[in-house]
């Protein structure tokens, strides 16, 4: 994609400005940082929500004239020609709720107080964070969606969408996602936290215009991309080599290269996302359990008033979300004979394989919208 | 066992107070906790070291009159009729060079400045910890250990015994362990560094006599014990059951059981667990590679004066120390043709396994052992 721009939408531009949360409290206003690729068609059938993960941002695909050359998340898969096709489809994608790149979090100003949120931020859900992507569909004249597709946290949204609106996606694609956060995957969450609100400068949520929290965040981040990586790859990438040096210096500075990695992840975190909102989101995602939210602990109960089509894709080496997890949806869609497409991907990176394995990716999900959308579009006629 | 006493042993007892660490420099005086089960049989041929892990100490049977009912750590291994029969061995365990549980550490106190040394205790290797044990041994006057015994750090502990001291143990036992810390396993012990680094109360080491880094140890031991269990062991234990509660409270309290269990056991670690030596240790585990230390990077060549018999023990679900990383240390000692048996235990425990599965374990141990004890017996004669 070329030059691309961050758009706003505020919810109180199309009625209600609040919205009602799964915690029952009603919250509001927020306003929604976005940003779109492509056309939307004349009948509006060729529009794709792009859902993203724990750090990303609505800056999907493209370059912001303001910032340089810094590419969206998802470059490689967006644009023309590309496995998200621009020249065929409509891509939306947006921040967000609780998020801290445009859209209304606990970064925000509390209209009510002039402050920040802070910790006076509500407790949102994955469903919350998509109710407020229901708002930005329907602001932008969008009945149906083609496709709903996202990769981990971005995979409990899109799962969440075909749960909660069964009417307007027509297909969904999960990428490297769970149908509910495992005991594990809360305890690497939790542990991030705590080095969070340990940290002496969160001051109780309060940092703003001060000191950031900066060690509780590198922290969190460090532990975050240990999980994002297999074993194999850190051994790959790092195996036992020294940073800058042949031999031990027997001392606690940094001295292996995998150290210096998880270093610089830290540090680079700290700059471009809030601690805040790394406490929420990850809240969010412990939270998140389809069983649980729509079939009183039943997967198969959860599924049945599924419509869409759905396309899971997992990835062999993947520990955070590991394949038996996606198997655990499929199966459960198959039993109730749902339309269903499972892949599970050969694949050393890990949890990042959804970011890095792009080839494989790409031709899996191209051809994936052609038919759901040619299969839509016979339907339609 | 019953009641049982720790002893102390100095090492200028035996003549040098100092050794040369791997670093290059000397340390001393060197003051070393024990603790023996059973009796030494008059040609002293039934003595067996066991090498405590991480957070272990010397008291690994029986219970100290003075702290009420704590058993030792192996206590359901080592005893009478048990895997480490005292009936038939003389058990001996001691305290490691860098720990705070008896043996100098970082938290003993430097005669040089009769302040705690802090971090101006040198830097130890796993290599350096075999060395204080080895004088050990020549105190209690033993020429031949008939086992060396541990797992996890432990094992590395046997491991670099039939390295360093070939003539002397006959056989040894290493379980759950690996002959070099992998990128990841580097990976989460320096992020529990940086996390004890980054507490306020560290002050640099100097902490004592004042609040300890309380967050900064819980934190890292929480992230330890996310590695000691395996996924299926968690979700089976915890699952997504909520502590004391049936809805979510929508705050940051703490709110799932495998949150509350690792805020346990963190907390609880703060009580018993230096600071300082958590961060000596854990480097020690880091530097260790068998292969680089005594065969220029090649396993083959490091194993070629191996004497000693081995029984490598890993467990399928150990993501810690993977099976793989044990099989690496079994396919080098088959290609050398030495005495080697290998078990991979079926357990869904993780790395815990080894203070888990006691009853198969047992079995293949106390096996292993008579058969020893008799080869050498036989040999003796």
């Amino acid at each position: 994609m070329g030059i691309v721009d961050v758009k706003c939408f505020s919810l109180s531009d199309t009625g209600d400005s609040f919205i009602e949360l799964d915690s029952g409290k009603k919250f509001g206003p927020i306003i929604v940082a976005y940003e779109t690729y492509g056309s939307l068609n004349t009948d509006k059938s060729n529009a794709i929500l792009v859902c993203h993960a724990l750090s990303g941002s609505a800056h999907a695909a493209g370059f912001h004239k303001t910032e340089g050359h810094n590419p969206g998340w998802w470059e490689d898969f967006i644009g023309p020609g590309r496995a998200l096709d621009t020249d065929k489809y409509f891509i939306i994608c947006s921040n967000i709720l609780g998020g801290c790149s445009g859209t209304t979090g606990p970064s925000s100003i509390d209209p009510n107080t002039g402050n920040h949120y802070g910790i006076n931020f509500p407790v949102v859900t994955i469903g919350d964070m998509v109710k407020v992507q229901k708002r930005l569909i329907d602001h932008l004249g969008i009945k149906r969606l083609l496709n709903v597709i996202g990769g981990s946290m971005g995979g409990m949204q899109a799962l969440e969408w075909i749960l909660r609106y069964p009417d307007i996606p027509v297909s969904c694609i999960i990428i490297a996602a769970t149908s509910r956060s495992s005991a594990q995957s809360i305890a690497f969450n939790a542990v991030g936290r705590r080095s969070i609100i340990s940290d002496k400068r969160w001051k109780n949520g309060n940092y703003y215009g001060d000191e950031v929290p900066a060690d509780g965040v590198s922290i969190a981040r460090m532990i975050g991309h240990i999980t994002y990586l297999s074993e194999e790859s850190m051994h790959r990438k790092f195996g036992r080599r020294l940073q800058d040096k042949d031999a031990f210096s027997y001392d606690f500075s940094t001295e292996f290269q995998v150290e210096s990695y998880l270093d610089y992840q830290g540090n680079k975190f700290v700059e471009r996302f809030d601690a805040n909102s790394y406490i929420y989101v990850t809240k969010a995602m412990d939270y998140f359990d389809a069983a649980e939210s729509y079939g009183g602990g039943k997967l198969e109960k959860a599924f049945k008033n599924i419509r869409a089509r759905s396309l899971i894709l997992s990835f062999t080496s993947d520990w955070l979300f590991p394949p038996h997890q996606s198997k655990e949806i499929v199966d459960a869609l198959m039993k109730l004979k749902k339309d269903i497409t499972y892949i599970n991907i050969k694949s050393s990176y890990g949890h990042d394989a959804f970011l890095i394995e792009m080839e494989t990716q790409a031709e899996i999900i191209s051809n994936y919208l052609r038919a759901t959308y040619n299969m839509n579009h016979r339907r339609g006629k």
